[in-house]
């Protein structure tokens, strides 16, 4: 188990990597972000990014999840006050493989038995081009004693 | 069709309601945050929030669902470059009906053709209190000649 204790500024973790299936992108789009260049072939071909294209919130939430099983479920997680300067740099394209990685910023203790910790959260596709990052934070619980 | 010239600072948008379920809380939290106060009855019943609260990600994803069925498909919407200052402030719980707002905060041209539109999103639950905000960004593009 990680506890706050256990974090300090400029650890670096692997988060691992995603493969994102057109079906998958699809689906999220359908229920959270139904664009034309997200949900619709012809539209997408059309559109500015050539193809079908990935929601960025569906991204995002990738991210997290890979961030969830390389970090969170191993650690004294108590839930996030929010995220900065989330940037989407790269389309996510049906097939691309997504790799994560985060690096610890800052951790600061926020109340007894409670830290905070910022960091930057990206994700590289299979040709190593950045397509998101964004600064992150998360409270995680102190060692019991 | 709402061009980039139809937006200005001030303008605000209703964007709708959504009813959040709890089956729905549960498949999403399942494919991308599975963290136990998302996921499992009795992990969250003894968490610090006392019961199931969606993923960030979801409410985050949701408010992408009104913003998209109000405005951007109805505009000429181009992506965006990301959020800024997204912050979650309380919980979202099964059956909570999650209602957003959208506020202009700035235009300004991009290239030629494509201006830049800033603005805050909000999300309000039926008590009329705040679960999510954050700072949005999106390319429109200008009207046709």
């Amino acid at each position: 188990m990680i506890y706050f204790e256990d974090m300090e500024p400029g650890m670096e973790y692997e988060l691992g990597s995603y493969n994102v299936t057109e079906a998958e992108i699809l689906e999220f789009a359908k229920k959270y972000d139904p664009q034309p260049f997200h949900i619709n072939h012809q539209a997408a071909q059309e559109s500015m990014f050539g193809g079908l294209i990935a929601s960025g919130w569906h991204t995002a939430s990738i991210c997290m999840r890979l961030y969830v099983d390389a970090i969170l479920n191993k650690a004294a997680s108590l839930g996030s006050p929010g995220v900065d300067q989330l940037r989407w740099k790269r389309p996510v394209r049906p097939g691309d493989t997504l790799t994560g990685r985060f690096k610890i910023t800052e951790c600061k203790p926020f109340r007894p038995g409670v830290g905070i910790v910022k960091g930057t959260a990206e994700l590289k596709n299979q040709d190593g081009k950045l397509v998101m990052n964004f600064l992150g934070q998360g409270m995680f619980g102190t060692r019991p004693s």
